[in-house]
């Protein structure tokens, strides 16, 4: 067995699981909500709407102010109240086209797209010989201007792991290498896709420029396409690569928030914020990524609803450009953040089926921690050992120090299809999308219902 | 248990593996040659370095002259002797570029390839109407001129089957759907992609324009993206598409074959043709279809050679243009039809583990079948009920009726993969690949090498 960790709730939590005497026995409504929200079908229907009447989304354009509407519409038909959009502008990176080949020694062609906020190429694009670094450690390691006028191509090894750990630690290639191979001198960079599928996808997905960095052309390789790109490369010839990659930007693009919400009875008990994000990359439908999260909280929050008025509002936040960087969430604290917020959760892992659950409580709140627990544990949901941490929607309320829970998602598979042409709603289980609307309304009726204070002593 | 055919050859097979007292030791040369194949990195080494060095193939265009040139120099070196291309003309069709949106009343892109022998759209494309076929059996029952100014969309079900039976029934919808459709009126066709997957990729294929009809712009859907029209026409509005199709014809291209001999040491006991072919689609490396079949013959004949001279020559034919219609098999055919055949063998349906094989051979060589068998059990590879029928590449001597023995390969995941841009390397399993090659070994050893006539009587 690991090292486990001696905090105090750690301990509680784990002692409520291997200590045969405590009973384990859930609320009555726990058990009832859980059946009922295992029948779901507002999960699926939405999901299924937003994607295939709205389709890819991304943040600042029309298909985003497209996706608000919707949202509204279909919020509002669904019975919650105080349905609105809340608009901001924002400056919008837009993908143009994307095209590459291998000019010499073996002609052929590579399937890439460009990152966010890339460099563009023009409609000339550029050539140059390719510089191959095993990992970003490899690139950070080249000397200054050693890369002037070739192209740097990073590779890494990235594995799946059920809680999605290898995004931080190989996504670095994609969010720092573009800066580190412009400081260098390079002319553009290749960045094999932070993915662990086999596919001609790339995986796109934002970076951003280092302060004083002139931007070059980044772009994601399918991880086939890197592959190759490292065969050609072990034969030891100089290998050339043509890079075309569009891109325009434009300032002040309207984005905004959808906001909806089950009032509760108590209006000093503070809201109950559930949040997963309306905006989608370009190249797929977002099915999940994030559609599937913003079904699973609204589902949700209507299975508490129907068990009768919670004690505290529960209000859902379907942020806007959650993808180029959190904007809809820094914008829903500029609004909110000064109103008493109980707890935040997020939903932006994708549909597969919850695994385990991270507290992040003030003090004194155990007793709640561990009824939420108990009832998640007969949908095989287990608590772990660490801190809740959210997602970039909720970052700003929970750096504030709002109370979060994080209902954990299995993310074997989630790196397969993020951020690729391939997020589409065939990738979503049904019956793992209910277990998470399940997870969700057992948890978010228990915070909202809870008798405790939900501050800090 | 079910039915079996009461065919001498298929008792005597059965008969071979029920019979418990029925002696199953093989040829002591065939368990040498099945152990030294299971060690074979050649059919590896010719897959990887034809996909990375050539890449894309397709047939009549430079990239497949470099195919040859690239496999005659391979061959020259593995040691093989009469290395040389055979080459003829023909015409070929070209993609330029696909493109394809939704533009009411959901607009978003959709994946799409065009099929061989398309009409083009021109730069401008076309725009229209889809109507909705989810069978080609719809499709031919829709009156004439019902789809004037539309556009067709033909679906269907295609499920994966370890023997690929699903190619050729759920096939038709690309093979005869496009000249049925203009027949019709239409204006252009959508086929949902014949495959098996749920990626953002389409398969493409070749299909002939019926006698008389006046070619439209064809092209296959991905998956993915025909389910998602399927789930907008179920919306019950009208769906409008614009194709943009580009491609061109040429006339008297230059192809040809590869031909690669180990010679045998009696000339007048006829040849023993190994078939693969060198040319791919365009959209990916085609190391499945069928850079790995090249690798599988090319190997398993050298494991033959090393064994000692055989009997009888075994030839290699790396056929060009099997995809757009088996130009390089009739081509040889014309050039050498007249020359004495022992026996012809095709590998083309990837690289995943032989599990049957199969026999078409003239009365009174029993013997040699159950041989093979014999060799063939130790690789869990077991006789099959019907008769063997080869492929493309050596349908016209199957048809002049010379024996074929079929070497079944898995097929439940080669229709994710076909004519795809997944098409690539890193789908070859190396283990299964070697099964091929000892089971390719040890056939080719027992029939090369056979007392047995060959012929009929």
């Amino acid at each position: 067995m690991q090292k486990i960790r001696s905090g105090t709730l750690a301990a509680l939590l784990l002692g409520s699981i291997i200590t045969p005497t405590f009973s384990l026995a859930a609320p009555a409504d726990s058990d009832a909500i859980r059946q009922a929200a295992l029948k779901d079908e507002v999960a699926w229907d939405f999901t299924e709407g937003l994607t295939t009447e709205v389709g890819p989304r991304p943040a600042g354009t029309p298909q985003e102010a497209r996706a608000r509407d919707w949202a509204v519409a279909k919020l509002k038909m669904l019975g919650f109240r105080n349905v609105r959009a809340e608009p901001y502008d924002m400056p919008v990176w837009q993908r143009v086209h994307d095209e590459a080949r291998v000019t010499s020694p073996f002609p052929q062609s590579l399937v890439v797209a460009a990152l966010g906020n890339s460099g563009s190429t023009g409609e000339q694009g550029v050539e140059g010989e390719i510089v191959y670094f095993p990992s970003i450690a490899d690139l950070q390691a080249a000397p200054d201007g050693s890369l002037t006028g070739k192209i740097a191509f990073v590779s890494h090894d990235m594995v799946a792991a059920q809680d999605g750990a290898g995004y931080g630690y190989y996504g670095a290639a994609r969010r720092q290498g573009p800066s580190i191979a412009a400081k260098k001198g390079a002319i553009a960079i290749l960045v094999k896709s932070i993915g662990t599928d086999h596919h001609r996808i790339a995986h796109t997905g934002v970076q951003m420029w280092a302060e004083g960095v002139t931007p070059i052309p980044a772009v994601a390789v399918s991880v086939p396409d890197a592959e190759q790109l490292a065969r050609m490369v072990a034969r030891a010839k100089p290998v050339r690569v043509h890079l075309t990659a569009v891109s325009r930007t434009l300032a002040d693009q309207p984005s905004g928030n959808v906001i909806a919400e089950i009032p509760g009875s108590d209006p000093k008990a503070g809201v109950v914020v559930a949040a997963c994000h309306l905006d989608s990359w370009d190249q797929g439908t977002g099915a999940i990524d994030d559609a599937s999260g913003c079904g699973i909280i609204a589902a949700a929050a209507l299975q508490v609803a129907k068990a009768g008025t919670p004690r505290r509002t529960i209000r859902l936040l379907l942020a806007g450009a959650e993808e180029v960087g959190g904007n809809g969430g820094r914008a829903y604290f500029a609004a909110h953040g000064q109103q008493p917020h109980a707890l935040v959760m997020e939903s932006d892992f994708g549909a597969d089926k919850v695994w385990r659950v991270d507290f992040t409580l003030p003090t004194g709140n155990e007793a709640l921690a561990g009824r939420i627990g108990q009832a998640l544990a007969p949908l095989g949901i287990v608590p772990g050992r660490d801190k809740a941490h959210g997602g970039s929607d909720i970052e700003p309320l929970v750096d504030a120090g709002v109370p979060v829970i994080d209902l954990q998602q299995d993310g074997i598979r989630y790196f397969d299809i993020h951020h690729t042409p391939d997020d589409t709603l065939d990738k979503i289980d049904q019956e793992q999308l209910r277990q998470n609307v399940a997870a969700w309304a057992v948890t978010m009726n228990l915070v909202a219902n809870a008798s405790e204070s939900l501050s800090a002593n």
